[in-house]
């Protein structure tokens, strides 16, 4: 086997569809890279000509593919040529932060469709009142008929399989059942609304769209008033026993540090969450704490003040890419990724956290050449709503069945 | 969608094998469990039973499938059954260690049929002598047609694409390969054979047939002369950039420890290391030093000496508990496992080290209910065999068409 991964079929594992389920699965991701024949469909899918005509008639009566005129192949009569029906389908993206709401749907060849958002204290607007906010905004980008999918990014532990949000401190939000609040405000069957934390999403979105495109093992760090992580190998969420898999602010990297608030010494948190990083950078009454200026004005003024030579800041983002590094170290000690991507508020001070972050690994990685890439995320906080948009339509190219029972219910259930 | 993990399509993660041979393999991995009859294969792989009809009649062609008698269902005509044929196909495990080398051929169903070892001091004997008396061993077990997979453990860093052994610090091999080598020997195609990591494959003998059967994601960590360990996540080995993922032994747990052969202070092997544990066990000159008898015998005499209340064994015991539980916190913070599973001779002072590593666990994973299960082996150091054993079975039920290519080779080139 040249795989670098082996699976292992146990019963404790099944597979999470069936073989007929797979193969028209198949067919529509082989038809997400363009146009093909049902001669080329046969061949990349290892099935037989008449296999694949039945499967295309399934997905031609749920409407997600189309004839796409004819292809010449100039030895003998043309082939017809079939494609993925773009605009058939569409996925629903949202995003509830700590200041405000976002909603993409996306088409089924990911393109953007509409997108909004809005700034709102999510805290203080508590939850009821927040989903309707979502919903209403939902509903400036939804179309005539449903999404075939919706995923939510939250920032807060999830239970992916309830879709509910168990913890959100920056919300204080506990045990939102976010997907059945939504799903009565959308007129959707809870189960087409998934839920997933803002980290793991984030890093979805760094690998089908950002930085890890084409990664195998991808460690996602974003800061945000917190610090994020996510793990993203081989194109599946590491999401660990109760969610925590890749959410690494509370290592310790630095044993003699100062008490974080989870009782733990020197937490990655007390070095590199957003307010560690800026009572290091300015004097208490220094603008840099102006809660108003919200995270990406207080970075954006933090980042003027590096290029301009301020030495506490200087020094203040000096110590985040060191405490960035001993993490980063540690998480290759454990897991090895190829690569590392800085995201959220830390892409902004990429330039001056990548450096420090690969001296501390070759430093601390000794006697084994690191391959191990450390990327600045281009996406930035934008990760974690591509991600979800990612994951909305990947339900149906994982289950092309999905679209009946969903087209089922807006018979049912008229918006 | 239900599953804790989402499977994410990326041009860049090809499925392994197409839908056919995945419906062959669907069908084989179902006649696992036991005898069924068409319609039950039909429904359990939802495929129609006229499919079912043609994966059956290849299935049977390469030898893999027979009748199993009638299933009489009391209204209508009685349905024929088939069950795997357990004894059409077998796979060989080998394993190099440093004081050995051992040999075991499974069947279909997992049932050893032939079991070989033999001591020897690989180091001193060299890669070609040594590859000459794995291979007489794996002759002594092997059937007279050959194995469908053929699985080798090594204590060293593994290249699984080329199969190659890229280094063995206790054999003193660079660069070894060992599956080309084996091939020659053998009469076998370089490709049946995998090469793998003692711990990584002791990790999957856990999760199929030891202490962690069932564990969707599951760290094993296991005492050798070093410390070595694997990852197991959904079935599948998690094996990093560079395969280290698991390798946790140079994970700092005492800061301002001794230096580690790696150059970094207070690296895990500078605590759990065998020679480290001893040591601190017993003054130099005690016969807890005395090479000669073998990692086994030296751990079980420090074991005597910790049942007897020999105070420093004790505490060189309780100093491994800590250690441990430092190294197993720092897993649990980034990878959030569901089970950790103490192997190797780790295993054999079970008993004082699982209290510790909890004990650790809680106090350092504060304000967060630990979820995560510390389990001691009872396979002990026979887990990578047997999990070597699996995987050199799994890749029949992964492919069923691997079957004939072997056959063929067989009928050129006889044993």
């Amino acid at each position: 086997m040249s795989e670098g991964s082996v699976a292992v079929t146990e019963p404790g594992f099944p597979d999470p569809v069936g073989p007929r389920t797979a193969n028209l699965a198949a067919l529509l991701r082989a038809l997400r890279a363009g146009p093909l024949s049902r001669t080329q469909l046969a061949a990349r899918c290892e099935l037989t000509k008449a296999t694949v005509s039945g499967l295309l008639t399934e997905l031609s009566e749920r409407g997600l593919v189309r004839p796409a005129g004819m292809l010449n192949a100039g030895n003998g009569r043309p082939s017809r040529l079939v494609e993925l029906a773009g605009d058939s389908a569409y996925g629903l993206a949202l995003a509830v932060e700590a200041d405000g709401f976002a909603a993409v749907a996306t088409d089924l060849g990911g393109r953007v469709i509409a997108e909004r958002s809005e700034t709102a204290d999510v805290a203080s607007l508590g939850l009821p009142r927040s989903m309707d906010e979502l919903a209403l905004l939902a509903g400036e980008v939804v179309r005539a008929d449903r999404p075939v999918g919706v995923t939510v990014s939250v920032p807060g532990l999830v239970d992916p399989a309830a879709s509910v949000l168990r913890f959100a401190p920056a919300l204080r939000w506990r045990d939102a059942e976010i997907a059945d609040l939504l799903a009565a405000r959308l007129g959707l069957p809870a189960d087409a609304i998934t839920v997933d934390n803002e980290a793991n999403l984030g890093a979805i979105g760094e690998a089908v769209s950002g930085a890890g495109i084409g990664v195998r093992e991808l460690f996602y760090l974003s800061g945000g008033m917190g610090v994020g992580g996510g793990l993203v190998v081989g194109g599946t969420i590491l999401r660990g026993a109760r969610g925590f898999a890749g959410e690494v602010g509370h290592l310790t990297v630095d044993p003699s540090g100062e008490q974080c608030s989870c009782g733990r010494p020197g937490c990655l948190e007390t070095k590199a969450g957003l307010n560690a990083v800026l009572r290091n950078a300015a004097a208490p009454g220094d603008p840099l704490h102006d809660p108003a200026l919200g995270i990406e004005g207080r970075v954006t003024l933090l980042k003027h003040r590096v290029r301009a030579g301020d030495q506490r800041a200087v020094a203040a983002v000096a110590e985040l890419g060191i405490a960035l590094g001993v993490a980063v170290s540690t998480v290759v000690d454990v897991l090895d990724p190829d690569a590392v991507v800085l995201g959220g508020w830390f892409a902004e001070l990429g330039e001056w956290l990548v450096e420090p972050v690969r001296h501390e690994l070759s430093a601390r990685i000794l006697g084994q050449e690191s391959v191990c890439r450390i990327e600045v995320s281009a996406l930035g906080t934008a990760a974690a709503l591509r991600g979800a948009a990612h994951l909305a339509l990947e339900r149906l190219f994982a289950d092309p069945t999905l679209v009946p029972e969903i087209l089922e219910n807006t018979a049912e259930a008229p918006a």
